[in-house]
């Protein structure tokens, strides 16, 4: 692990996040180790070393682009869902060959710059595929797409992050997959390379990427039979990773691989798209404690970074597992962990048994990498984060804190 | 209303929305109406014209400068949640004297500023009376500081947006009054000059302000008694306004004062937050509908904007009306009305009862003024959406569209 307790300290890779609070002065702010971005990348490299595969990361999960940088590195694809995530993916030297443009509701900008690059195409529906045939007729220029079918498996996961049940608005609706084929068919500049699918997010059993893996390879017969000669499966992401600390056993990539392996028709190259996998774990959002206070019953710490940070918790109902990043000697008692925000869904964690810290302690919510940052929002005039990155024993800031006058400027007009 | 329909058009006072919508071309946008702000200030102005009173219009609600301006330009103070907050209010012109800083998680850096500029500080916390302590004797200023009471009434709305119940972050711990007028008797920079309370937002029963209203009058009283002269009663905020559109009765703010007029204290000044009454329904949130599908039983109109620009469907599981902005002679169906979000809790509408449009149709999010823009988020690189306002038959761009420039600006390291 790339953060671990020494002396009752959080260190990141070699440096002790005490000191880096220090150092770092802004608070609050999120913290990466590299070391543990790479883990988790070659976690997937070795579950798929003798697999044709693309590894798509899904740059929604975290957009920094000093760690696409690092990712577009060692050779990871993308997973795109708007036009600026595409541009940002060329930005960090990601091959667009490799990437892949998702999304229910892409615009014919985001479609145009897709076609002009190469990047293939989920098509999610009858008004998708013709937007996308007027794309590749406006530019004279082929495209090669994939159909994304809804698989219809439950993933068991929050509503909010399972995408792939009949009721999900993506995905094609299966019984209409002959008219999209027909149309792809009459269309020159159509290339139909694949199927695709994605079930949700957070799943912990390999089974349900089994069942749906499955039911894409009984649609890749049926496309096959139809004159296509498709070549990508795409099972889409939705690893889960071990937010709850319980012990509960969570696949690793290699489990998911290997579950799916004899099932996989030859001659395919798989693609994944996994984000929270990659980056869910690499990395803790760092606060400092405003105080602490109770209302009789109720015993709440207070920290300076709130749900303008972080929203899962409040948006999810999520757990994120707290702890202090310094030795804490207080009385043990059960605290939510709030943030400053006047509202009271502002919150990062409930009902915690957890020391009676001192002002001013170091206190990291874990498990920050993915959909954190991202979601972020300025609610209460709270500024955007910086990130830092550690690398050993060396720390970069790889984005720098958002302020006021950042803010006030798009007020020139 | 500054928002009506005409011959099947929805006008913003003198303007068609669909001309404003071809005119801005970037879409969404968010568009206000002057008219309604003004209208909604003059409600509480005329509702307050016999009381000594501070209407504190709560920055948190939205932030935008232009409206801020307008709102100081009418004479209105503001209730602050953070520095920033205190540092764009003195950009909007507000008196600071007629400012209020609220907040459980204040830190040193923001109350210093409070001290500075003279704003009324809430005291929140044992820890929140120390560390305003702690300011006023380095800086050597007095302060005027209120003390924030739970009232533990219930505002029957949602628990995210309920905050003066026992059980909330907010407020001290009100058998530990005394333990609070000690300090502050015992302490020659803070004088006390009130009391606040807050219940929550979205509230619909005027009866629920009368009651909190009549336990902070039993709490000035007990503080009159050990000596002081409190003459600020702070009653907060909350009103709510008619998102439901149901034809339910929603208070006025002269049934707000008018049903605790005759509790008031004589020669107290009443200060009251309205946030969401003055902003909420003065603005819509703009669209254009990029698709329409199915996926067999559910239908879904698939619009450009999304949970990134407007996230309280999605957080609170809160109703908005949503209609079009022209003419739709399409079948009338049982849409989600969705964003391109690549995830399931992307909803700004669920099971509306719409005709089915066609591509491009304008539609918008109504009583998008307050909460919206000011939560909003970069989530799938979205960009911070334009914010538009119209005063007659005059538009004016309020805050440009952010960039991929300017969000690409802070990874520049």
């Amino acid at each position: 692990m790339s953060f671990y307790h020494k002396n009752g300290y959080l260190y990141c890779e070699d440096l002790k996040v005490k000191d880096i609070q220090d150092e770092v002065q802004y608070s609050p702010f999120y913290l990466y180790s590299l070391a543990q971005v790479k883990a988790n990348y070659t976690a997937y490299q070795d579950a798929l070393k003798d697999t044709n595969a693309i590894i798509g990361y899904a740059v929604k999960a975290n957009n920094n682009l000093t760690l696409l940088k690092k990712l577009s590195g060692m050779g990871s694809g993308a997973v795109l869902v708007s036009g600026n995530e595409l541009k940002l993916s060329l930005a960090a030297g990601f091959n667009l060959k490799r990437t892949i443009l998702n999304g229910n509701g892409k615009t014919l900008d985001e479609l145009a710059l897709a076609v002009e690059h190469g990047v293939l195409i989920n098509i999610d529906s009858e008004f998708d595929l013709k937007h996308i045939q007027q794309t590749t007729n406006q530019l004279n220029t082929p495209a090669n797409v994939l159909i994304r079918i809804n698989p219809d498996v439950n993933p068991e996961v929050h509503p909010y992050v399972s995408t792939g049940m009949k009721n999900s608005k993506f995905g094609i609706r299966n019984e209409k997959l002959n008219w999209f084929l027909n149309e792809i068919k009459n269309d020159n500049l159509l290339n139909l390379v694949g199927v695709h699918c994605h079930l949700g997010s957070t799943i912990k059993k390999v089974r349900i990427f089994r069942d749906a893996t499955e039911i894409m390879v009984d649609f890749m017969k049926i496309i096959e039979k139809d004159g296509f000669s498709p070549h990508y499966l795409n099972i889409g992401g939705g690893l889960g990773i071990d937010y709850d600390r319980s012990g509960e056993d969570i696949p690793s990539p290699t489990d998911l691989i290997d579950s799916i392996r004899d099932i996989l028709p030859e001659h395919i190259t798989l693609i994944i798209e996994p984000g929270r996998s990659i980056i869910g774990n690499a990395a803790v959002f760092v606060n400092r404690v405003t105080g602490v206070k109770t209302n009789g019953n109720k015993h709440f710490i207070v920290t300076d970074g709130s749900m303008a940070e972080l929203i899962r918790p409040s948006l999810y109902d999520t757990y994120q597992h707290i702890e202090f990043i310094e030795p804490v000697e207080g009385k043990i008692d059960t605290f939510d962990v709030v943030g400053p925000v006047c509202e009271s869904a502002d919150f990062l964690g409930k009902e915690r048994r957890l020391p009676t810290p001192s002002e001013g302690t170091g206190l990291v919510v874990c498990d920050a990498g993915a959909y954190c940052h991202a979601m972020s929002s300025n609610y209460n005039l709270k500024m955007s984060p910086p990130e830092y990155l550690v690398d050993g024993d060396k720390l970069t800031c790889i984005r720098r804190v958002e302020t006021l006058d950042d803010y006030l400027r798009l007020f020139d007009v």
